[in-house]
């Protein structure tokens, strides 16, 4: 039985041997397969046939395809009911199994929301932290506070007439200085240097038959109109302004009785001491003699043999017995137009080397028979013989240097047609011009150089002919080469450095002449001409700059600061009575990070330098920024205190970073550091009747930190809706109502801009707080720039070779921040205003485009420097491509016109190229765990 | 039947429906588990037994436990043959499947190699292919150049002595004036202005009784010996230096004869005119009388009444009748040592408002019995007694003003203890100088201000005592307020700036005066002073800085241009014969990028602006950089071309990106664009016997673009074996023995570095080529700072709160970047050698360490800018957390001493704070597709 069994045992494994293993398994398969489908069948029949019980079983009449079921009855009973309650039981653990996955989704839910609501408390409450903090140290500051805060001076004037002096005796004022001839006590420092002027034709003070020019009088009159030191009341007047030439003769007298008024000289003494506040030695009198017509040396000098008594004498030919530096003025001739833009009267910078390397015009003459050699036989003297000869070497060399071997080009005329207008003359022993003004103008603008002598004789310091020929150099941007240069002074030269603008040889040095010019590269040629045409710009292109200038260079004598810039009346939009409707908004969730402290405004300190800025950075102000004219609340070229003030003496306004261990995230957060004390800045959004896009703009800048206030700029003549609900975000909010619609309206130098540093911003630019607060801090490294998101380019037209293009495609290099979305300082906007040629904003208004280029123009011309891109994270539509679809073709084409008009009036390209963007330090970088960045997400 | 089998069917039905649908399934699990259990446990069987007979077939003798096996005889065998070949089957087909896989493994890595060798060959083929346009532009360029590339120029000097002349006439004399009384033809441009000096005990000029002080003799003679331009040969020479002064009266003859010898001047009229070179007018001599002793403002004049002919004149003491402006020059008296380091004598700039807000200690005396009213009393002239009144006047103000209501304390001495030395005392109406110089020093290094009083009588231009108590204020950083100070002029004040030193102010001010010093801010007063120290150091501080700087006015004047810094010979390491073995390297496939072209070495242009650098920056050189010593082969300074002159006539050398039209990518890598034209780097290697460390990082450069040439500082006194195999990198490769083992060798300027861009860096750093390349674009745009990776933070020690920390921790504020990898001007290589005192140096050899946070010092005084920290990716290891293992804490400690120290050699803290990093513009910023980024990873 046994062995039976193993037999059949053995048969059944050798059976199984004998197949192949994969036979065996495609057997087992099929067995599982067909019991699977075995079972399966018949659980399908079963489920259909139950199924159809149960259909049945909820009908009362049954239907006749269930007749056959029939039979089963009890049975079939049984299991509908076992079946239905196993239903049953199923439905309520499907539902209550539903039940509970909702309740744990909701629950799950609502811890996440506490989570946010948590973390977004805890950086609440850290923001809070941090400005108690901020507040306390701002409070201990104020407590401490010692040095009252600096703010425009009280005006003190004086109050009387001058006394009557005895005169002084001549010999005595030929050494007249400031500390000696000079009244100070009519000339506080806080006086604002009123300027008195009397009425040429009220006061005449020329002798009969001369006349000052008609044109000099009305014209001085209305541009020193313009002039804020002007005053109308003698008694607290500083100065006393005489307008005393360009003295003419009479026409009408001239051809009557010559001889007689020819030996008269122009100036009538007694006339001058007639002068009701001349107090008998002409304390603080200046007496203006500005040549604008007769450009003749011998002419030029009115006050030789006169008694001028303690005058200060102002005009264009001294000679060296006569002129008292530091107390004598020499000003270049009124030759251009009375007042307004003047860039039209120059030509362009470029190329830097033009066609004649150096080029002189002009005629020797005594009297029009006498050739050069006989004026030179003429001369008697010892020195006017040396020079002579001097001078007959010098043409000689001139001339052989056009023989020269080198490519270089010169254009020499040593005789000509003489100057149409007869008065353009020369004295004794001075080149006079030649031709027209235009037929002059011609060859210097195709001069790299010009070349001017310097008076014939050594006695003479400055001659009219001599600042008209440097004039006129400078307006068409040849660079005046003076020889004899060493024995002159140029008009102002106690605040321009004129050595910067010309070249001042010696005589003896004409044989290295050539040589020196050569050696001079393009990048000095052009900073030359650049700073030259600035000179002339702002200080001798108008009758109207030429005042200024003289009133700026006698006040700047004294040191008493110039009077405040002025700034725009802000009117609101709202009147008076009116009362917008504000609303309190949540705070963006987006912005979800503790980006420093919020704290009540704070202006930042103004007019803090009044009476050190000309000490300190007066040579920059008259030479580099051209503008002495006005005060500034702060200038962006303020200067830095050392990283060791702060903590020794000088903390009051720091915040350094970890008091001042330095750090990250929250160190970093909690403090502004750099190298600045705190500050604040204001959002000056420009709007135009999008009313909600302009509301959404404002409710995002809630609890954005260092935020001083928000000027919005209403450019729309409409008033907005009353209706309107402002957001409540924590700051101030103005809307200002623009006079009318202009794009220029986004820089107007409102009176409640209170902070140097201006977020300007477009109504529909989307910034995150954390972007704008990394580019305050890169703005406070670069205050004098231009600093933010959106960069664009200057490109030049390759096809056409001779203009530019606008160009908003990526790029890696930039030149412009388009002032939709930047940091700028609120100096520029004066300057924007002031500074700017009117024919800028013209074409700003004419396209109603381009005002963000012309502001890159402005600061990368008074800069040199190119404009700072910060970082934008994804939240700034599209870096670098066509902004939206306002920015259609048209607006393109204005922008190429606007970028090649711009660079018309400026006389060059003043826009510079960057090749990065600024990042925080720790952006992308990998850090341990347990520190933080310096921003979460840029 | 059919109703039977249906019954039957039936039946199973119900009998199905009948048990639960579980039950079912179990059934049907217990089925399939128990078919398979089954199947299974045979198939195992099966398998075992072929198992055990397979192993039985392997062994001759077969085991006792398989007899039984043996009753299946022939059948076994089948199945055995039949397993063999089914083995053998599947061992062949696992065979061939290992070798396919393996075939094709090598395959794809084939492929892989291959694409990869492709994508290489496609970068260098970009790479030659701009390399080679590059090559055309720079040829083409070659082609066109019609200017001369300017070098140092030739010499030319004259060759005679100066011919005898007739003597001027005395009154003549007194109109000199540069231009009628130098001889230029004696100082060519090209000269090197060389300086003759007659030994003083040679040429004795003074008259018998008196004599030069012999400190000042031995001195001068040693410290022109170390002014380049002085020359021994008197035919070249263009100006000839005679010591006159400070003249002493023999004190054996003072004792003897008194009377006589007082009676006659110091100077000796005869024997001046019978020195060999006067040429009977003392043309281009240069008499300088250097009081050092005798400050008393009637001895400082030597020249009154004596015929200097047409000599120019230096003294302290001037008469306006006597002082020819721009011809004589006013210096200051030479009280400080001989030369050497002076920043000890100085005080600390810091806190900027001190105890005292103003100071002033001087006793009037003419007789020491008078008092103060009767000096007035016995003064007759109009003029003096009107003074008078004024002082009496001031003094009771100045005494007022001690009582005033407000905070500020004064510190006010009429009347004092004599200054030590008899010779300090003052002219009939000048203030006497009380104590000793240590007791001077001791209030005024606690006075913010000081008071200065102008000469007592208006014909005085300046007094010895006058520059003295200037030179003492300076030096103790006590900002000087001259009242009268419109009547004065100050030292070298042709070229120096005073008005940023000294508050001048008119004594008719005195009632403004406290108002005035209140309103400057701190920031003002820290400039004032730094100004002061700056000109105290660099021009009057010793006796060498004295001569140099008489030297280099005068030198100024002729627009003559400094002789050229000096640099260090690079000696190679190797001698002349030995060739060090070069070996190929491939190319580093983690530089796979193209970013630039490979071009020969192109040196940056220098000394181009020979001649033009005084006229356009001559201001910013004395006042600002404070270095008019030196000519230098490039500065960082120098100005930039405007964009448009690229494309305007000065071209030449500019890539401009995308011939202009800017871009990315591609056109980006090409061309170096920005705002200068192209360059190359120099890197240079500091090592120390880590010579595989240094091979490797040597290699490392090899495919760099703009690279000009290696320099290796082998500081290790051992020579490199000569086994050495050095790889070629396509780039001059120079290995330079230093002298001896300094870390300050780093900083060398060798003559072999022909770039202005140096990339300083340690043997063992490892930057990436695109990070090299953007640094050096970086560098590019702020060619004054320092332009690197390494960024680190000096920290204030809020523990001590008077001292610094180095601090290496992540920080969001930095104020260095360390030079171990750093892109900087090689200008400041020469300001570290030449500028820097010898304490920096010597403290960094001290500590082996350092060297560049001197560096980092250096810059930021000299610009007052942070450096630029530019990304780094992620292969600067672990940037901002301690650099190596080297960085223990000795080495930290070393680093806190260094910044205490060297901020007290600089008297204040010059680094500055900037809280952003530089990245490429399209840093992870999201572009289309088709646009490329700047550089494929940065």
């Amino acid at each position: 039985m046994v062995n039976n069994i193993e037999v059949s045992n053995h048969n059944f494994c050798q059976w199984l041997v004998h197949i192949k293993l994969r036979k065996i398994v495609l057997l087992v398969i099929i067995i599982l397969v067909g019991v699977t489908f075995l079972t399966y069948m018949n659980l399908w029949y079963v489920e259909k046939d139950s199924g159809i019980t149960h259909g049945a079983h909820s009908h009362l009449d049954l239907p006749d395809e269930s007749i056959a079921f029939n039979n089963y009855g009890s049975h079939v009973k049984d299991l509908y009911r076992i079946k239905g309650s196993v239903s049953a039981e199923l439905r309520d653990m499907e539902f209550k199994r539903q039940k509970l996955q909702l309740e744990i989704q909701s629950y799950t839910k609502n811890i996440d929301q506490l989570k946010a609501e948590m973390v977004h408390q805890q950086t609440e409450l850290n923001r809070l932290k941090i400005s108690v903090e901020q507040a306390q140290v701002a409070q201990r500051e104020a407590l401490q506070q010692n040095t009252p805060e600096l703010a425009l001076p009280h005006r003190l004037v004086p109050n009387n007439l001058p006394e009557i002096n005895l005169p002084v005796p001549a010999l005595k004022s030929t050494h007249c200085r400031m500390f000696s001839c000079f009244d100070h006590s009519r000339c506080s420092l806080t006086s604002g240097f009123p300027v008195y002027l009397y009425d040429p034709d009220q006061y005449p003070v020329m002798n009969e038959g001369w006349d000052v020019d008609g044109f000099l009088k009305t014209t001085l009159k209305q541009v020193l109109g313009y002039n804020p030191h002007l005053t109308g009341n003698p008694k607290e007047a500083c100065v006393f302004l005489v307008l005393v030439g360009e003295a003419l003769k009479d026409t009408d007298d001239v051809s009557e009785n010559v001889g007689n008024h020819l030996n008269l000289p122009p100036l009538d003494s007694k006339a001058l001491k007639r002068l009701p506040f001349w107090g008998g030695d002409g304390r603080n009198h200046v007496l203006l003699n500005l040549p604008r017509r007769d450009l003749s040396a011998s002419a030029g000098d009115v006050f030789t043999s006169i008694d001028t008594g303690r005058a200060i004498l102002v005009q264009s030919t001294f000679s060296h017995m006569l002129f008292r530096p530091g107390f004598d003025l020499i000003v270049s001739p009124v030759l251009g137009p009375p007042g307004g833009d003047v860039w039209q009267e120059c030509s362009r910078m470029l190329p830097a080397r033009r066609n004649y390397l150096l080029s002189f015009q002009g005629e020797m003459k005594v009297q029009p028979t006498m050739s050069l050699e006989k004026i030179r036989d003429a001369e008697t003297s010892e020195k006017s013989i040396k020079y002579s000869d001097l001078d007959k070497f010098i043409v000689g060399h001139l001339k052989d240097m056009t023989k020269g071997t080198t490519s270089d080009k010169f254009y020499f005329e040593f005789e000509c047609v003489p100057a149409s207008d007869d008065n353009f003359h020369a004295g004794p022993q001075d080149w006079s011009l030649c031709g027209t003004d235009s037929s002059r103008r011609a060859f210097l603008k195709e001069s790299t150089f010009t070349l001017i002598f310097g008076p014939g004789t050594s006695d003479l310091v400055s001659t009219t002919l001599l600042q008209a020929r440097i004039y006129e150099a400078l307006r068409s941007g040849a660079i005046p080469v003076i020889l004899g240069g060493d024995q002159v002074r140029l008009a102002y030269d106690e605040v321009i450095q004129w050595r910067r603008v010309c070249i001042f040889l010696p005589r003896a040095r004409v044989t290295e002449l050539h040589f020196l010019l050569r050696t001079i590269p393009d990048t000095d040629i052009l900073l030359m001409r650049r700073q030259g045409r600035l000179i002339w710009e702002r200080y001798l292109g108008s009758v109207q700059s030429s005042l200024d200038t003289v009133v700026a260079v006698l006040r700047d004598r004294l040191n008493i600061p110039p009077l405040p810039a002025d700034t725009v009346a802000a009117t609101s939009v709202f009147n008076e009575t009116f009362q917008p409707i504000q609303v309190i908004v949540g705070l963006d969730t987006e912005q979800d990070e503790s980006l420093g402290p919020l704290e009540p405004p704070y202006d930042s300190p103004a007019f803090r330098r009044n009476y050190s800025l000309m000490l300190t950075q007066g040579h920059e102000i008259w030479n580099d920024w051209g503008d002495p004219f006005r005060l500034y609340p702060a200038l962006p070229m303020d200067p830095l205190l050392s990283s060791d003030a702060k903590f020794d003496g000088s903390g009051r306004g720091f915040r350094p970073i970890g008091q001042g261990q330095g750090g990250a995230g929250k160190e970093f957060s909690e403090s502004l550091g750099g190298n600045n004390p705190r500050e604040q800045f204001t959002v000056v959004l420009l709007t135009y009747e999008r009313e909600q896009v302009l509301l959404d703009s404002i409710a995002r800048l809630r609890g954005l930190p260092y935020l001083n206030s928000v000027v919005v700029i209403w450019n729309s003549p409409k008033p907005p809706s009353a209706e309107l609900r402002w957001p409540e975000i924590g700051a101030p909010l103005h809307i200002v109502k623009a006079a009318r619609n202009s794009l220029n309206n986004r820089f107007l130098p409102l009176d409640n801009l209170q902070t140097e540093a201006i977020l300007s911003v477009d109504d529909d630019a989307h910034l995150r707080h954390d972007e704008i607060l990394f580019g305050f801090r890169v703005w406070r490294e670069h205050r004098d720039r231009i600093v933010g998101f959106p960069g664009r380019y200057h490109a030049w037209d390759i096809n056409t070779q001779n203009s530019w293009l606008y160009n908003s495609n990526y790029s890696c290099e930039l030149s412009m921040v388009l002032t939709g979305a930047a940091f700028l300082h609120r100096h520029y906007f004066h300057l924007y205003w002031k500074w700017l040629p009117q024919a800028v904003r013209d074409k700003v208004d004419e396209y109603m485009n381009c005002e963000d280029i012309a502001m890159n123009f402005l600061v990368s011309h008074v800069t040199r420097q190119p404009p700072v891109k910060v970082t934008s994270r994804w939240t700034f539509r599209c870096p670098g491509c066509p902004q939206s679809l306002s920015e259609d073709d048209t607006h393109f084409q204005e922008r190429h016109k606007c970028i090649n008009f711009f660079s018309k009036v400026f006389g060059y390209m003043p826009l510079m190229n960057t090749q990065y963007r600024a990042d925080s330090i720790l952006f992308k970088t990998r850090i341990p765990h347990d520190k933080q960045k310096c921003f979460r997400f840029i």
